[in-house]
């Protein structure tokens, strides 16, 4: 926002009536005939008539919106008959990848007792390189569903394909757009098109307006809501894996009224960390968590380090 | 650490044992006789003997101490007659700058009704502009330590200058070096010969190592314990103001096992996610919370927009 | 690497050995029976054999390459009868977008004659906004084509969907994939498949090393050389639009011999910062630089702010 | 900048004749009268009496300078006898730290016979470790005053602490701040007070603005004049040691017209990149270049792996 101000004599003290609400000027740009007091982004929600009132104020104005659809999509997204966002915390975990039919209908049915309501698994996985471990592709999302189905769970999984949309739209609830994939709009009008929710995670470098932008993608193809994830962005510091940006998901949860799901599994890439951080993202006002969850950490085909054992879920504690 | 292994055909089995005590393999350094498996920095705490009992181990390193004071110190710090760390949660707060004697007086009074047990405020402040406020100076030293006595709190304030360390040893009972002095080693020197507790905000590109390293700075000079102070590092969004770093807090706490403070007003820069973000610092492992209140934000001659009411505080609910 | 010493008095010496190589030493590690130096990442280039000769050095190991198709490819990527990399600098220019045929054909015969051989242009846009303009898509690539063949130039166009590898394969000389897709894992496997040499961007917060392994992707899936584009990574000022990262187009060019172009345009996004930056490029080694170039700016679809006048280009000098 | 619109119609034709300025609307705000097109910081240098003189457009704000000092300070610094900065180049050299008199005397000569007109080197040297060798303090800076005297050269060193300012300025000509102070603010008005020219390094984090504030604070104490040294910023990716800011140099070249001299040899702590990119930084407008020289690194007492033998400096070629 930018508030106008008359008088070169008013604007000390405007800039301290702004402070009152939480504004923050940061800079002043003078025309001929005005001063322009230009709010710094980080200022505290405020409504720009309660601004206007401000003696010496003579304008105040509000930025065009960008992001029509997500502005008009409220702060819960319905997944088949369960619904995140809101007041409701919700519990999504599984598996890095779904690696047999036998393994992850014993993990769903133990995660289901510990109140996680969405099942996740991969079966088509990214990986950095070109070499390591795929995941078991189609049949594993057949198992996958099954073992959701069996212990009265939704299905979250991710689509890396504009060529697998359909194949995974037809067995999951929820579609997942992976952090690398932000930003490929291509796939992204692909999801869009299969007319289900998205959970889309935040890529690694995105800005919060890139992030919601591509939200705006997905809806303006088709997707019927878009949970967001936060699950780390790129830090200078390597002794933590990524850097959890739970600034964002407070921002986005209490002032924007998204529904946003946190990921302290990849966050971290350490078990001993994704308890900790579950609470905290729980505490400052996320929809829920997604965590890893392995029934043998020393047996995962990928991401072992980061898996919690499936009765550790119940240590996070936030199911409301 | 290094985990050295005899036979390449044992270092797929070796790196999946790994995984189950929660550690990454980065890579694999080979030698005319061993593997090396050089492990990632961010894997979970594992004591090195539990890893040399993997069948197909031949020895594990462990990298030596580059800190021994501070490996030492444990994990609280006494602070006259009460304690921050360990079980505890300290609540510390105060106003940016300290403006008038009437005016901390009360303030603390207020405070120390919420559970505050440490009361903040700026004599010395750093700005970033030659030509802002920078404080009272001395007198306001004065006038802090005097409203903390009357309220029964204890006091903690800003070390600017080499030449201050003295005037602000005589009146505060835990000296804070800021942010941008966080490297200012001459300064660390100073402030560490005082023989006091310090409270050690990280700098905002500071890895968690170079933090640790200047803890050890300040004992080395004689400092009687060292409070780390999380107040967000340099992030690409200017959306939220600096990035709050609770990965490094949940490290510090749950790994490390010291006592971290952190600083949800300087971090966000605005009162709207102060609260959240607070209890989220609580919730992942801090030893407390420092904040920013004023009871006039509008009359605030420095950071206004970011500081709490003070009946705010108690929303915070960590008081323990 | 990492440098096996058998006994800790010799670690000084050692250490200052290595230094002599341009080595540092990032930490100590101590096994029961030796102490591993291991090396930082960004120690100078050296051959393994040189760091045993040195006395007291035991061993020293070297990481295995997780990169063997590119580690075989070579410094040049020929691009049909034209070669890029080596000691060549090849200069890479045309408009953000493709807009009309009769523009398209007077900007290419200008640019040739400003010792421009491949002529960019997008056919197919990625952009952060649903709503913005996205390209005359095929169309276009025609035009851009039949404008390459009548200047003698070749062809270099992005590739956004895998549904669009077939017909940007049939135009063009030169796959480029974006910045935002160099982890779309799928998209690389199938512009891959269409064996022709690939221009890889960085992804705006890859690491080296992502990047690297992106190449390798691409060379795994029958991409024929790639060629990779340095365009700025995510950084924390924005008064630069991003941070050209130099160092990185250093070290590929100089240490690890491969062909890397600069595209200061998106970088800086500010034309009066192209022609400066270009020449620091080519002047750190930089194969070549890709810029935008807009007959009239003022009148630009999209990205008109950075765009170059046709006759900048020959500012940049680097013709060889 | 942010330019007025009277119409909502006009804003379109508008934005389009700013893109032929080199200017990027980054976002339009509406107020009941006029729309707000604020202008991206990273746009191209223009004078606002050029974008009112676009038909549609009734006022364009320019923001008040926060660095008036600064602005009147010119092109050039002048240290004794030399000027650093307009079209000149300047190669400034030595060891990390000064380690023995006969050795400073020997490097000296060597390098003014290759051009280096002021001699760096280190008597009071910062350390992350405590434990570190600090430097030989006083005497070595009798030494480095000696050797650049018998050699004709000038003497840069950096100031530590405020209470080696006057022994430093006793001695040296070109007072430097460190990364790691730029902005110790105490240091800074100590330093500013010596009435010298200062070199000040950026800090790791510091955004330009800030850097550039930082230098109006030694202005404000007194300073005679400020030569900016980049020195690479915090990055992501460890395989180069800092990420080398060569936007941020051109942007200050260029546009600010302030000299800048840029130290590749901290930048990016392996010799073998360090001519690269002092190459590099002179082809986009350094004022010169800063490297770490050492007749033999093998016994430096710090930071060997980076430091140049002294012939290498006749390579980088920049001498005018």
């Amino acid at each position: 926002m930018i508030v106008s101000v008359g008088s070169a004599s008013d604007v000390k003290r405007v800039t301290q009536a702004l402070a009152a609400h939480g504004q923050w000027v940061a800079r002043v740009e003078a025309t001929a005939t005005e001063q322009l007091l230009v709010l710094a982004p980080y200022g505290a929600a405020v409504d720009a008539a309660r601004l206007r009132e401000i003696p010496g104020v003579r304008a105040v104005s509000t930025p065009a919106s960008t992001r029509p659809l997500l502005d008009g999509a409220g702060s819960t997204v319905a997944v088949g008959d369960i619904v995140i966002g809101g007041e409701r915390r919700t519990l999504i975990a599984g598996p890095c990848a779904v690696e047999s039919e036998a393994r992850i209908h014993a993990l769903a049915s133990t995660l289901a007792r510990h109140g996680v309501s969405v099942l996740r698994g991969g079966a088509h996985k990214p990986r950095t390189s070109p070499y390591a471990f795929r995941g078991h592709g189609d049949v594993a999302l057949g198992w996958l569903r099954d073992a959701a189905d069996a212990a009265g769970m939704k299905v979250v999984t991710e689509v890396l394909s504009e060529g697998d949309v359909d194949a995974v739209a037809a067995r999951a609830d929820l579609l997942q757009v992976g952090s690398r994939n932000m930003a490929a709009f291509a796939l992204l009008r692909a999801v869009g098109r299969a007319g289900l929710p998205v959970l889309l995670k935040r890529g690694a470098a995105a800005t919060i307006d890139e992030w919601l932008l591509a939200a705006e993608h997905l809806l303006a193809a088709g997707a019927r809501g878009v949970v967001l994830c936060e699950r780390g962005v790129r830090g200078f510091d390597h002794e933590t894996r990524n850097l959890l940006d739970l600034s964002a998901v407070a921002l986005l949860a209490n002032v924007h009224r998204l529904p946003v799901i946190v990921d302290p599994s990849h966050a971290t890439g350490r078990r001993d960390l994704v308890v900790p951080l579950a609470r905290a993202a729980l505490a400052c006002g996320a929809a829920g968590v997604m965590v890893e969850v392995h029934d043998q950490p020393e047996l995962a085909l990928s991401d072992g380090p980061q898996a919690l054992a499936p009765d550790d879920v119940a240590a996070i504690g936030g199911r409301s």
